[in-house]
């Protein structure tokens, strides 16, 4: 009856129980401040709750294409940019999707659950693309992050230009884009083969209302829009990402003092630490179970990169928690 | 590049535009009362909006357990029921999705965007299943919607058990079953191919706000949550329904109402009206051009039910407007 690809699927799960502080899933550390809180339910009270949403979220778009400086034909909204991923893979032809490992899970999740051929074409030693002269004629999809989780790089512009040419689809992840230095999202005019993906979830602080959305040309997201579903986000989501846009200063404050904290715990730990252009630094220290016993959660990394840690950026006194129980855990050691 | 599945895709659209009176979505005529929005938004107030929602949303899939009567390991739940249809196609083996039209057209949208066969068996005169002795060895999954959508009617408790000892997976669509005499819930127990799914977006009257959920054996729930997102439903909409599920009094009401303007409505148009266990009715009437023009928008219906018209049951003074226009158009008509 089930599909084996199903049976033999590996369950995606996340660390629960009751720990102090949550340093794991690359959140924001803030939530919004009450007086915002105060005035977003205020303006939700307007919403009818009874009726569906726009079908194409047109007003929430045009808000966006307008923050953006692009036109609503270039965007199309999902519930997380997961569910964009979903959709993506429905629409190129070809069966092979490519990643470039270790980078961001939910690329081999949804091939997988699709029963398409995963191709690893693992990142550099540097993390970087590695130079390839064929991706070979069978690719559906190439997934790029950048910068990349749970690395923390940024992926080089000229990487991710040489892929682009090859006339590939790629989809390039900027889910940190706002602690980076530069956004790519200038190649989407000249690369009609280019999707790129952005989320409320990271500087925006809405992880709790899943919204993602996709740039590109308007012919590739006329197709797209298509095989999106309909009303595919809810009303209080919408509202409430559309409000976040007009806290520019908020979200420059906020950001700006995570970069700062980033770097500070780069430099507390500088032999052990990577580059991060993100809201998170992956350590060499395998310090995970150390963590967890102090109340402490991070992610414990696998694979290529088993031993290492992955350290999101949280409030002051979190990261002088976690900085504080990473010295004792290496005076422990003995380093 | 794109899939010719895409390419030839039928975009699916609902009709927008300034209009005074909409019966076209099968939506609840009844927002939330202000009294417990203003409670509900003083619990939102608690949420951390910075954080990602439950990532297999038990917390919500408990309370709905406890409402049921049933076990978290009975349910899953979906950003929309249309969703969790999305899902199951993938869940199956097989490559045959059976529909019985006239019916909802979402089993056909996920069908046709995954690139599967799909099988009509037409609804019988009666908009009941037909009899039949075999589907076939390469039936993935049957779509049933009971109550029926545009007819209105339910399946036959007897066609819909036939269909189940088929052994074939099924899934029975109860999106207005809280409108209907009684529910197959209770076949769930029997079946392990049975799905039954469930919306907050009809009587529970949330459609803004995108949830619903899957019933089935926890063998089959087991298998369906391993592919359903992480982190699928957003933290307010959660606790929307939540809350809404304390709420027993107040949709009971509600759909009281709704119900003996719907039994109004066909005793009104009974040579056109067909039997309705749901929150909406279907007349052979041919006046969707002649309501919309009068600023009511229904649901104009197509193929086999060309020159019928699906009107949901709205507010008291929108049913007696739109019961005083087809009296109109029948007047018109010389009817």
């Amino acid at each position: 009856m089930f599909r084996k690809e199903v049976l033999n699927f590996k369950i995606y799960e996340t660390m629960k129980g009751d720990h102090r502080i949550w340093l794991d899933k690359n959140e924001s550390p803030f939530d919004l401040p009450p007086e915002l809180k105060d005035k977003m339910f205020h303006e939700l009270k307007t919403i009818e709750f009874n009726r569906y949403p726009d079908i194409s979220a047109l007003p929430f778009r045009e808000k966006l294409a307008e923050h953006l400086g692009l036109d609503v034909s270039n965007i199309v909204v999902g519930n997380g940019s997961d569910q964009l991923i979903d959709c993506i893979l429905d629409l190129f032809v070809g069966d092979q999707v490519v990643i470039h490992t270790p980078t961001f899970g939910m690329y081999t999740f949804y091939a997988k659950k699709k029963g398409l051929e995963l191709v690893d074409i693992p990142l550099d030693e540097g993390y970087d693309l590695p130079c390839l002269d064929s991706y070979g004629d069978h690719v559906k999809v190439i997934f790029i992050c950048s910068p990349n989780t749970p690395t923390g790089n940024m992926i080089g512009r000229d990487s991710i230009v040489d892929v682009l040419e090859k006339g590939h689809p790629v989809v390039l992840d900027e889910a940190y884009i706002d602690y980076a230095r530069e956004s790519n999202m200038g190649l989407v005019e000249e690369y009609d083969n280019l999707i790129i993906l952005r989320t409320f979830s990271k500087a925006y602080g809405l992880a709790a209302m899943r919204i993602g959305y996709a740039v590109a040309r308007p012919s590739v997201i006329q197709q797209l829009s298509k095989i999106v579903s309909p009303f595919i986000i809810n009303k209080i989501s919408m509202k409430m990402a559309e409000m976040m846009l007009a806290q520019d200063e908020l979200i420059r404050e906020r950001v700006t003092f995570v970069k700062n904290q980033r770097d500070k715990l780069i430099s507390e730990f500088s032999a052990y630490a990577y580059p991060s252009d993100t809201n998170f630094v992956m350590l060499d220290l395998d310090a995970y179970d150390y963590l967890l016993e102090r109340g402490i959660v991070v992610r414990r990394l696998e694979g290529r990169l088993k031993g290492k840690i992955r350290v999101t950026v949280g409030t002051e006194s979190e990261n002088r928690e976690v900085t504080a129980a990473l010295k004792d855990y290496l005076d422990t050691k003995g380093c």
